[in-house]
């Protein structure tokens, strides 16, 4: 009574090393987070109260299956200000959440079979979403020398007639990069649909991030409050999709999830109003602990050629070390109590890697790294 | 770039019905929302003061992916408390409303093709959900003159070597009939899989409801909080499945939703733990707008052979006026300001039919029931 499709649909590894990590806590031993994909500090009290308020407003009906208008305009307004593209507010639809919208993106575009090129490595999850809309990841490799940038000359390679859309991610879930201006007019040059997925955007250090709008409007933006503004858990997010495709993703918003909750979609107008602004202090902090989390993982013996500038994420090589990023990182989480992810979570080439997040404090960075660098010398 | 899928979504019907509705609203005429699935009453104050406290306590980041336990054993208890059956909290599944849990019912058994029986008429988005897990929707019909109940000849014989499960719906949407008990027991001696939507358990009026765990482990229950508990906004649901499916529903929840909302998750323990005491009074409220809403429409020449007993609708034979529901909803806002569902909602055999919701005040079922018992004659 099993579906082929949730028998094939692969662990997280750092599932296990999470859980051990919370067992040895739980068992009084000090651990180091740093496999984590969210941010260590708490929901804004802006936005906290803004919640609470359209809670006792009586925001707690179904809204509009696209959201509530104000919302919808204030992300418009966002794409705006930030980047300087238009983009209609009947455009944009609020999601429960970036990986529904992602989802959504899939069923809209695929039919069994047809193909979704994604950048090697990638978001754990986008394979297996992918997989559940009976579609099929074309994976094309980008390597650390390049800056993880996009070899075009290969991505336009394994383009055929099954394609239905490249997925872009920048700044980058696991290596922290961010695509080139250039490289992004080329993929988009390419003619496809592209489907960005922008939920890092606004913790980029030193650089500008892009919008895919800027490039191109065959695309579909995917986003949300998670990262930026410390929403993990309130499940908020969105699509900016082209105006023909509105009615198919309201089609199955209506089917499938009815509407996200209207007083956290409240919520995210108090945080593009009154939150964004201070964005930067926000991105500050997250640099100076990517800074400390290089230095540290310098000072240890790592060796990388890039410098990741967004996100919160280093994807790290440690093939001195070991082969097997799955029982490495087991073998530092049990002897030093630092947990990372291992690389195989975001690549089949992915063994020689460990994904280094630095979502946590400056101390918890320079204690852990320390400890890890006894360990392996 | 469309898939065929979204493309062979249907249409919600009530949702022009809707539309219009607003846009009569707007112009200043008055309007009877019969039409609506959702409760007019507010949350309870101390649900939303619950929800505050969290936010306050900071249960905003990601929960685990099964759910924050405190709501897996308040669910458990709830199970056992209203009727006396053993679930284990393991068992229990919390996901953003219940139709994400239907979604996940449907990959976790699906391979394309394979089938899922449905009774007809059924909720509007089974067979959607169904088909976006590239299943297909067998149909198998019940009637009023049965007081939609199953004719479980007709059923066993709509079983097939690629059936998967058995989708029942007590409670009903459209219908607001119950499941007699010895018919659930019949369904369940079939030996398949039963996947049980008990959203509107609670709502049942001089009768009791009973849980398809009372006759079979082999089940899924797909549930929420929405109805019983006027928290239609918040997107609170649940599963309880057999203890070999959890894995795999996990590994889909991580990839496609991450979790629930934690706030949200602790306001369902106050539902569960302070409100479901006082869902008496609730069911109380509704019993005499149903009462009201069945004496109105016969008063005005409607005529049905069954009572329902459960949920807030009533689905009426209007084939003496019309033989085109959507037609006649329209027929019939247009004229009297009286919104309805045209019953071609909830089966392709629905154009004789109207869903009335009696989800609102007496005063509205009564000046609304009587102007169109004025426009009919």
């Amino acid at each position: 009574m099993i579906s082929d499709l949730v028998k094939n649909i692969s662990p997280f590894y750092v599932m296990d090393i999470l859980e051990e990590a919370n067992r040895l806590e739980a068992s009084g031993k000090e651990v180091f987070h740093f496999e984590v994909g969210e941010p260590d500090f708490s929901t804004p009290a802006e936005i906290c109260a803004a919640a609470v308020k359209s809670i006792d407003d009586g925001f707690t009906k179904y809204s509009s299956s696209l959201g509530i208008e104000k919302l919808r305009n204030a992300i418009a307004d966002d794409y705006k200000r930030t980047y300087g593209v238009q983009v209609s507010h009947e455009r944009v639809i609020i999601t429960i959440g970036s990986s529904p919208a992602l989802l959504m993106s899939m069923l809209t575009i695929l039919d069994p079979g047809d193909e979704i090129i994604i950048t090697d490595p990638y978001y754990a999850c986008y394979p297996q979403i992918i997989s559940v809309a009976r579609g099929v990841s074309k994976k094309v490799a980008i390597h650390e020398e390049d800056g993880y940038q996009i070899d075009i000359k290969l991505l336009k390679k394994s383009i055929n007639s099954k394609t239905k859309a490249i997925l872009v991610n920048s700044p980058s879930n696991p290596t922290g990069t961010l695509l080139e201006k250039e490289t992004m007019q080329k993929v988009c040059d390419l003619g496809q649909l592209i489907i960005s997925d922008e939920i890092y955007h606004g913790l980029v250090y030193g650089k500008k991030e892009n919008t895919i709008l800027e490039f191109t409007d065959n695309a579909i933006v995917v986003s949300g409050f998670s990262k930026l503004y410390s929403m993990t858990g309130w499940r908020l997010g969105y699509m900016i999709v082209p105006p023909n495709l509105v009615r198919y993703v309201q089609k199955l918003q209506q089917n499938l999830f009815i509407s996200a909750n209207p007083f956290v979609q409240m919520a995210g107008v108090e945080a593009l109003e009154k939150i964004k602004i201070k964005s930067g202090d926000i991105a500050k902090l997250f640099n100076e602990r990517r800074v400390a989390m290089l230095e540290a993982l310098k000072s240890i013996g790592f060796e990388f050629s890039y410098e990741p500038m967004g996100a919160f994420y280093i994807f790290v090589n440690s093939s001195r070390f070991s082969k097997d990023s799955y029982k490495f990182a087991f073998d530092i989480l049990e002897n030093t109590g630092v947990a990372v992810t291992p690389g195989i979570d975001f690549s089949e080439r992915g063994n020689d890697y460990l994904r280094f997040s630095y979502a946590t404090s400056i101390d918890s960075i320079k204690s852990g790294i320390e400890k890890l660098g006894k360990y392996l010398s």
